[in-house]
Formats: structure tokens, sequence, C-alpha cells
């Protein structure tokens, strides 16, 4: 499990040193993402549940002190400030599955700096790519245009620890299901699978694997038809399926022109009299795959997306920063080569409408809409119980739903407008002008 | 951690199939990857350790049991047969390191079908991320050609514990140091880092910040030079560091044009007689990058890597296959749209003139050079203590030399060869030609 010394060393350094300087006046980071990939509209926020898990939890043992130790090469007592050290602060964010934007803080962390600053990698490693895999898998979701989209992303995704992510985010952007177990129980979605190929293999014929497997699993079967010949497997399939009455199953296929197979699928198993059984695709599908099949309409079932969705393959990091803000009432930035970063506590506003708003977290509201960034945390604490995956789904499915149908595209989609307000460019200004005459020449 | 739930639905459906129908002979499936990602011309295997430990470590549990059943929506009992379900089997896999190309085994399970289909996915995900960061990892190492580069991934692997194996990746490939604590404690890696912009902001001027990093880290320190200004920064470090007489500091440029930013440091630098600073780059590089600064000739002394080869950008997953190829002494293979995969039980040659063969496994060997495949596991139990890292980076270092300079190119490597033998091309063509006339028509 992730602890204290899940962080880069130079964290360990800074707290070092300002505790040493006596500098633990609160400081405020902004988590925000500085470009969409391309091909995004908007993203989806996730993650934070578990960074809230994190900071409620953190706290340094005493094998982390030694980690530290000998991670710096130093003698333990040098490391001794940190004994015992927790997170204490505060935790502004938006809660999971809200459509967000470029430049808009997702989770605003106000702490004693030492503290706000040795969860830096934390924080951005979860919330980043959490957000990534969600952004790309609601469009899997878009482009399958209301049929169900299920997870099949175990066996590629970096390290099991994301599969079981991947299928949080499918769940959260509206996937129908997971064929991984573990996510399964642990987040309450319906776990779905069929057969793999060595199963045909194993038995050779493939009405005796189809029949077999009948046996073993009551109820609903999904068989899978491409081990040879995809247009022999069906009629294989069909056959069995006709003698067994199994309300519900369904076929798969995994290989070929998958519209093609779709299409020719559909009439064996229609002229065989089995209407009502669905039909499963699967292999290397991605949004893209899935909006060509809809558009050639191939008459698709499931889609069963997998590796591409569960790295993200197009885009599989975000631009995201983790940037100080504020340390001690005062209004910080970084000012070096066009990574200039807003200064200051802030809010998110969206408005009706369409498009948002990003001010001052004082300035009062600048008309209708709606504050996005809510307190989860409050010294140290959570102030709500971690939130129900089913709400934070729904919450994603209005925000969608709501979006700009622009944005929504699977090609070349627009993102909705996101301005700074008037009070926070001039405050932008200042600190940039302040910064220019006091430390550069 | 990790379990028996870490599985797909469909291995527990086939497993509970498996027993109901006797089906446990022994089955082997191996583990091989398709084809090379674009701008690949080898693979370095990773990720064979965990999968050994894994599987060491496997069984059942009661509560596995219960979201096996619920999963399948069938009462506990159904999923009885599996309770105490261990892995039993042998494992023959080449040792972590080792150079592996497109059609070779990189593992081989062989054990009772249901074990061995059940553990079908973790073993891809091991096995497919690690190898695909460790041939990314390795590449960086190539560009940079003797110049140490530097791990700074955790904040955008996909997970923090793909940072823990992506850090480890890079030190099996050549990697000098890393900035993650817990990786840098667990592999006995050495550990860097420097300072964050947010520790200039939080001091305000560039040279509070530094005194007060020295004042808190006696020995040699890095300090970030481009908060404000970068020629500013490296001026005021260098002052700074000409008062301190800190052998084996640094400075580190992490914005900008880094060739132009790296050779005005060098001036700045040499003309305050700091010729033994040392100049750190980051932001955003990965092999493309080092090979261009390096071809600037910029006078760059650590390559500090982050996001793009913590999660393989270019490449973020592998074609890789877990495929049955042979049951109960009868090999098998799948036939269908170009995925034809050789039959039975391997053995991969590697003669000193380069160029890999791969056989059967009873196959006498083609003439000199050596075979990759080794049995690590037997009886589920490991037949050596888990390897050391240095050793299989010393093995990957021996390897990677050994190769063709084609192979070894940054953009547009040529792979080594690979080819069948005679026998096992015979033994597919035999496979094939009865799977066609007893399974299609």
């Amino acid at each position: 499990m992730p602890g204290a010394t899940t962080a880069d060393l130079y964290e360990v350094t800074m707290a070092m040193s300002y505790l040493r300087e006596g500098m633990t006046a609160p400081a405020t980071f902004d988590l925000f993402v500085r470009r969409l990939p391309a091909d995004r509209g908007f993203l989806v926020a996730a993650g934070i549940e578990d960074v809230l898990d994190h900071l409620a939890g953190l706290h340094t043992t005493e094998r982390d002190l030694a980690d530290f130790a000998a991670a710096l090469g130093h003698p333990p007592r040098d490391v001794a400030p940190l004994a015992g050290l927790s997170f204490t602060g505060e935790v502004r964010a938006v809660p999971e599955g809200t459509v967000v934007l470029p430049g808009e803080p997702l989770v605003e962390v106000t702490a004693p700096l030492p503290e706000a600053q040795l969860v830096e990698s934390f924080v951005l490693n979860e919330i980043s790519y959490q957000t990534s895999l969600a952004s790309k898998a609601v469009r899997s979701v878009l482009a399958a245009d209301g049929t169900p989209v299920v997870d099949f992303s175990l066996r590629r995704t970096h390290s099991t620890r994301a599969a079981f992510h991947a299928a949080r985010v499918g769940r959260l952007t509206g996937f129908s299901a997971t064929s991984n177990v573990e996510a399964a129980a642990a987040w309450d979605i319906p776990a779905t699978g069929t057969m793999a190929h060595s199963y045909i293999e194993a038995f050779g014929p493939e009405e005796r694997a189809f029949r077999a497997f009948a046996e073993a699993h009551p109820g609903p079967v999904t068989l899978l038809v491409d081990t040879y010949d995809t247009a022999g497997g069906v009629g294989t399939a069909a056959r069995v399926l006709r003698s067994l009455d199994r309300p519900g199953s369904a076929i798969r296929i995994d290989s070929g022109d998958l519209a093609e197979e779709a299409v020719r699928a559909r009439r064996i198993l229609d002229s065989a009299g089995l209407a009502d059984v669905r039909i499963v695709v699967s292999g290397g599908l991605d949004e893209y795959a899935v909006d060509e099949l809809r558009r050639r309409r191939a008459p698709v079932d499931v889609f069963a997306v997998g590796t591409k969705v569960g790295v993200s393959a197009d885009a599989p990091y975000l631009n995201s920063a983790y940037k100080l803000v504020e340390y001690d009432g005062r209004p910080v930035m970084k000012l070096s080569t066009k990574k200039v970063t807003a200064p200051g506590r802030k809010q998110v506003h969206r408005s009706e409408a369409g498009g948002d708003l990003v001010t001052l977290a004082d300035e009062e509201p600048p008309g209708p809409g709606r504050p996005l960034l809510r307190t989860l945390m409050h010294e140290g604490r959570r102030v709500h119980p971690r939130e129900d995956l089913a709400d934070a789904r729904r919450r994603c499915a209005a925000e969608v739903a709501a979006l700009d149908p622009a944005a929504r595209g699977i090609h070349s989609p627009e993102p909705p407008s996101c301005r700074f307000s008037p009070r926070l460019d001039a405050l932008t200004a200042k600190v940039q002008q302040h910064i220019e005459d006091a430390y550069t020449k």
C-alpha cells in the first residue's frame, strides 16, 4: 500500500528545509491540467476519493523514517523532524465524475507547507492517471450511444492496481460491467465474461466446448465463435443455443472485420430463430472503432473495450500540474517560459448556458451558475464519508449530458469555454509584475 | 495486494467447467509478443520475478470464493470446487533483463489446466506492462550514450504501483537513480532529488531559497534555476555555490530550449570558476529528446526522464498473448484471422552471431548458441530465490551490448532476425491442417 514514502525525494528534502526554517504556515496548491490532449473535448475528474483516503491515513512510521534517511544518505537522526508527520490540512475539490476543463483546479490542497509539499507526487499520480482513464472511457460510452460498453482491460493496464481503477472509472463514466472480478467485488460492478480461445482448443470441437460450458453454467451463456472459422462457429453456437433455450445468451466475435462478421452472424442467428441472441464484439476496440461500427450499422449489442481504453492509448498522460498558488496569505506563481500559473485560492463557476468562469475564492458569484469546488476534507478529516460510486456515476451522466454536443464529439471535439474573472486576471498581472520587478533583471 | 480474484471472470467460469469435466491434465501456455511497436528494435523482458512471487503465493481464500460467487451471481456452494486452489505447475521463462523478440515465448506456464487458465490475466498484465516500460526505458539509456539517466516518473505513471516498477525497470535497464523514495528503498536504487519551483516561490528570492536548502542539506546540492528567469537563476546559483564550496553540486533546468539553456548555463558556471558544477535537465524528456540534446552537443551531465518514459507514451501497450500451445500432450493452436500461433513446447536459441531460432523444446540445439528459457518454478515453487536486481541489470547491459547496432537505433531500428525451426514449422502446418480438416468446412 502507498504510504509516506510514496513520494519523490525532493518532497522530503524540501519538507526538512521548511521545518528547519519554521516555514509551516498554510500553503495552497492547485492541481489542474494545462491542456487537453488531442481529441478530448473535456475531462472527467477521478481519483479524488483515493486521495482523500490516502491523506486521511497518512502518518510517517519508523520504517518510513529509515527509508527517508537511507534515500538521503543521512543518519536517521537527521530525519527526526519528519517523525509523526500526518496531513492536517484542507482539501477542496470537484467531486468525482465532474466534467472539468484545462486551467480549472480539480483539487486544491491547503496545509502547513511541509505537509502540502510531501503529498505532491501521490496526489498528482492518482488524479492524473485516473482522470486520464476516465476521460478516455467516457468517449467509448458516447460513441456507443446507448449500446452497453464493458471493460476487458485487466490484462494490459499498467499494473493490476491500474486495472482495478480502470474498471472503476469505466463504471463511473457509464460502462455496464467489467470482466475484472476483484474490481467487480470491491465496487459492486456487474461482472461479465465469456470464454477464451484456449477453452475451445482444450476441448477441440467447438460444440463439445459450448455444451460443456453451458452444463457448468446455468443461465445465459456467451459463446466465443472465432477460434477456427467465425461463420462456422456461429452456426455451431446457433445449433447449441437452439437446443439449450437459455434466454439472454450471446455470442462473442473477437477478430476479423467486426462489422462484416457481426452482420453475417446476425443473419445466421436470425435465420435459426435466435433473434434474441445478442452479439458481443471485442478485440482492440476503442471509441474510434466503436464509432466506426456504429456508423457502419453493425448489429452489435455489447462493445467490450480493453487495452486501448485501459491505458488511454492515444493520450496516456495528462499535462497536469500541482502548483503553489498561495503561501502564508501571499499569492505566488511561477513565471518561467510559457508556464505562468494563476495565483490565489480559486472557485470555478459553471453557468447553465455552458462555459466556466474561474474566479478568486472570495469573489461574489458572477451570476447564475454553480460552484464546482467543495470542501471535502477539513483539518485532515473527511467532511463526508466516501461517496458511493453509483452517485458519482449519476453525476457524471448528468454532467456529460449537459455538455454542448460539439464537446462530446469523437473526432475533433470543441471544448466549452473557460474564462478567468477580471479580478483573477488582475491579480495574476500584479503578482507577475511584482516578481519581474523583484526577482528578474 | 493482488490475489486469486485478480482475474477476468472468464478465467473463473472456464476453471469451473474444466474441474467439472475432469480436464485437469497439464496445459502449456506461451506468453509472447506478436509485433514490435514502431521504433522498437527489441524488447527487454521484465515482470517475471513478480509473476513467480504471485504464483508461489496463490491460494483461494474464503473471501475469494465469496467474490467469485458474487461475480457469477451463483450461490457460494457452486464455487466450492475452486476452494483451496493454488498453483502447482512449472514455469519456464527468460530471466529479467533478457533481450527478446516477437514470436519468442518470454514465459511458458505448464500446470493443470484450471490453474494455468486462472492466472492468465495476472501473468499477462505483469509481463506486458513491465516489459513495455523496460523496453522504453532502455532506449533513454542508449540515447544518453554514457551520460547518466535518472527516473522522475512517479507523478504520472498509471498508479503508484506502476511507478514502483517503472523505477525498478529503469534501474534494470541502466538508469543511475530514481526520485521515488519507496522504490529506492525497496530495490536499493540510489535516490536522487532536487527542489520544486514551489520551494523557490515559498521563499520568494531565489538566493534565500538556495541558501536555506544548503543549510538543511550538507553535501552536494542541486539548485533549480528556472523559476523566474533561467539565466538570472543560474547566476544566483553560481554565486551561492561559489560561496558554499560543495563538491558534486549541480543545477537543474526544467523548461525552455534545454540545449540553449544548458549552453548558456555552462558558460555562466564556467566563467564563475564552477566547471565541476553539473547540469541536470528535465521536463518532458524521452529518448528522442535525449538523442536530440546529444546531437546538438548540449552540455548535459544528467538526463532526468519522467512521464513519457514512465508511461511508454509512444507505445503504452504491447501486443502480447497468452496462448494455449499444448493440452494433455496434444499440440493445439488458434486458427482464426491472421492470428495463427505455433503449437507445442518451445525453446529459444540465440546465436553468437546474432539472430534467434525458436525450436520445439525437445529438439537438439541447432549449433552453437545458448537457450534462453530456463525452468524457474517447479511444482509451484521457485527453483531459485528471487534474483538480485543488480544481477539482472548486468545481464541486461550485456545483452544490449551484444545487439547489432542497427537494433539499438533510436529512430527506425532494425530488429535482429528470429526464425522458427523446420520441425516447429512442420508441426504448425500439421496441426493447422488437422484443425482445418476437423473443425472448419
